[in-house]
């Protein structure tokens, strides 16, 4: 087994921690944000661009890659690596979130999901069992337990009865894998309510997984209750091993996950915004649309280094903004997840400094005090 | 005055010649074709891909944008190079072509043209003089004269009446020109009759432009009419000027006409048809939409030296179709660019080695053995 994971250092004011995961496919030094690539593609972005903004490691989804092209066709070119020519480490969701957001639901049963593709209406059961033989066919570095993400807001009934599921199907994942060299994270759900979460956590934290993650948040709930779920989940979680907050989230939630004490994190923000002109900078967000940036010849963000704003200007990416120009989504997803990366490169700076209390004032300050 | 052509070399076998075209923007080496950069982009293309394929020059649109984002901006971000962050040179259409081709044309008058913007239904009237005020503003290196491209097929009268009333344009954008720093070329009409085509050259050239250009091609009309048109036309252009047949064409288009003595091209084909999913290849057009492309691990074209056929197979460029991913035009579009550009590559090597004819003779034989 190829997979480690090393803690490095620990913030002396905060629970950040600096690490590094080693997989098949290389190092990914840690707090890291990944780049969502849904369909076997982070939209727009070559590897070659993936690797210039200092990509680590990418995300893609089984749900998608089973419906189209199908998982058998993606092991038959070398897994996603091959298929996608990314030579670095990927993680597979295991298409439960998916399942319960893309697919028209059929029905959850003890045995696993029924549902309709949100392709062309087809009916698919998937399982836990399932689940793994399409990741295992994916061939990704680190897949994930089959869980069900219970909507927001639940009874606590709800939430106690599908956690209990989730941790069954942990259990059958857990069993039904047949690769050695692929890592199998756990994911923790429980809702909003404290005693479930850690009473999931310390179930898989039972049965042994090689990494953890927070799932069934950034559902609807406020930020505070967020941050205060992810915090004390993180604080109970094995300080030796990843810790995952899947799906989340800004520049702020990913500030304020880490001081918690979170490793990872992946979210569709940056690339699904990027698409839509919203793009994100040191002193907050920016909406290229707007008409005071016709005639402004400042780049997005004076103080990034991305080939976007090296090169152009937000009257420029204005422009191609309202000419529908396909350009536009491929300079902006540039320059957001660059900003992602870098802010996460940042952090992990601020932890070596032992400074991320000061790191993390001088990220609000800035947001305040700039006004573009 | 910056701007000069120099003829380098003449093909024993053919009317294929060698030149290079100096511009403010550095040199051109012909033949050439220009990729279109319609609204100040080569469609899912950077400046920095542009240069990785080879690209000398792109051709942008007088028309497009003037109604988007307006000439007077992008003269206050320093012209097109500056907007678009495209330092080579840069040529510009009239507009002429797209007021007929994209525009509600309201009314053709002696005085210039009535149409309603394609956008908005905006009601505007563009002269002569406008067109070459708009191209000033823009700032290419080369500018075209405003002419009517007549219609195909019309009336010898009307071809007639159009040509003449073209000259009498082209002879207004020469007297409404102020700038010296860029080369203003006419354009040859005439339908499909030498006698017209030759009168409206000799006069074109009586007035003395730059370079002179052969319009109202590729309109319609057969491929042999369209090379018979175009070379005879060629053979009567002079010498020492560069030779520009516009909105053509295929491979085999390019291939013709080189022969026949043009130095300069400009299509969407490349572009366009990358975003349908069409790819050219030396061994002809392969459609990646095809199921037999499914499984394929082979690049596009075996022979090219791409970043996508260097990376990725046919089988994933087939999923990235099908998935409606924006990479998947990139990527075609890149291939497709590269193969247009490194055609031309060839030919300018084949005129150097004296043997064009030798190379013509490849071309086909390869489209006609090589199956895929």
């Amino acid at each position: 087994m190829t997979f480690r994971f090393d803690l490095l250092k620990k913030d002396s004011g905060s629970s950040a921690r600096l690490g590094v995961i080693t997989t098949p496919h290389g190092e990914i030094q840690t707090p890291v944000f990944m780049p969502v690539g849904t369909q076997a593609t982070v939209k727009t972005m070559t590897p070659a661009d993936l690797k210039d903004i200092g990509a680590q490691i990418i995300l893609s989804n089984a749900y998608h890659l089973y419906l189209r092209p199908g998982h058998g066709l993606v092991k038959k070119f070398g897994g996603l690596h091959g298929f996608m020519g990314w030579d670095r480490p990927v993680l597979t969701d295991s298409g439960g979130f998916q399942v319960f957001s893309h697919g028209l639901l059929n029905k959850i049963t003890e045995e696993g999901v029924k549902f309709q593709s949100h392709l062309d209406g087809s009916r698919h059961f998937i399982t836990p069992e399932i689940s793994v033989e399409i990741q295992e066919a994916l061939g990704a570095d680190i897949i994930m337990c089959f869980d069900e993400c219970a909507p927001y807001p639940s009874t606590y009934d709800y939430y106690k009865g599908s956690m209990e599921m989730t941790l069954r199907w942990a259990l059958r994942c857990k069993k039904a894998r047949t690769r050695e060299d692929q890592a199998l994270f756990g994911i923790i759900q429980g809702g909003m309510h404290k005693e479930l979460r850690l009473r999931c956590l310390d179930e898989l934290v039972e049965m042994g997984f090689d990494g953890y993650a927070i799932g069934g948040l950034s559902v609807g709930e406020t930020k505070e209750l967020m941050y205060e779920v992810a915090g004390y989940t993180a604080e109970a979680m094995p300080v030796d091993m990843p810790r995952y907050l899947m799906g989340v989230g800004t520049p702020e939630d990913l500030v304020e996950c880490v001081w918690r004490g979170i490793d990872m994190f992946d979210c569709v923000m940056p690339t699904r915004n990027a698409r839509t002109g919203t793009l994100f900078t040191s002193f907050g967000k920016l909406n290229i649309r707007n008409l005071k940036y016709a005639e402004d010849d400042l780049p997005v963000d004076p103080e990034c280094s991305c080939y976007t704003c090296r090169n152009f200007t937000r009257g420029y990416l204005r422009h191609l903004y309202r000419a529908g120009e396909i350009l536009s989504m491929r300079l902006n997803t540039h320059h957001n997840l660059h900003y992602f990366i870098n802010l996460m490169d940042g952090m992990r700076q601020a932890i070596k400094d032992d400074d991320f209390a000061g790191f993390r004032k001088r990220f609000y300050e800035k947001r305040e005090v700039t006004q573009c």
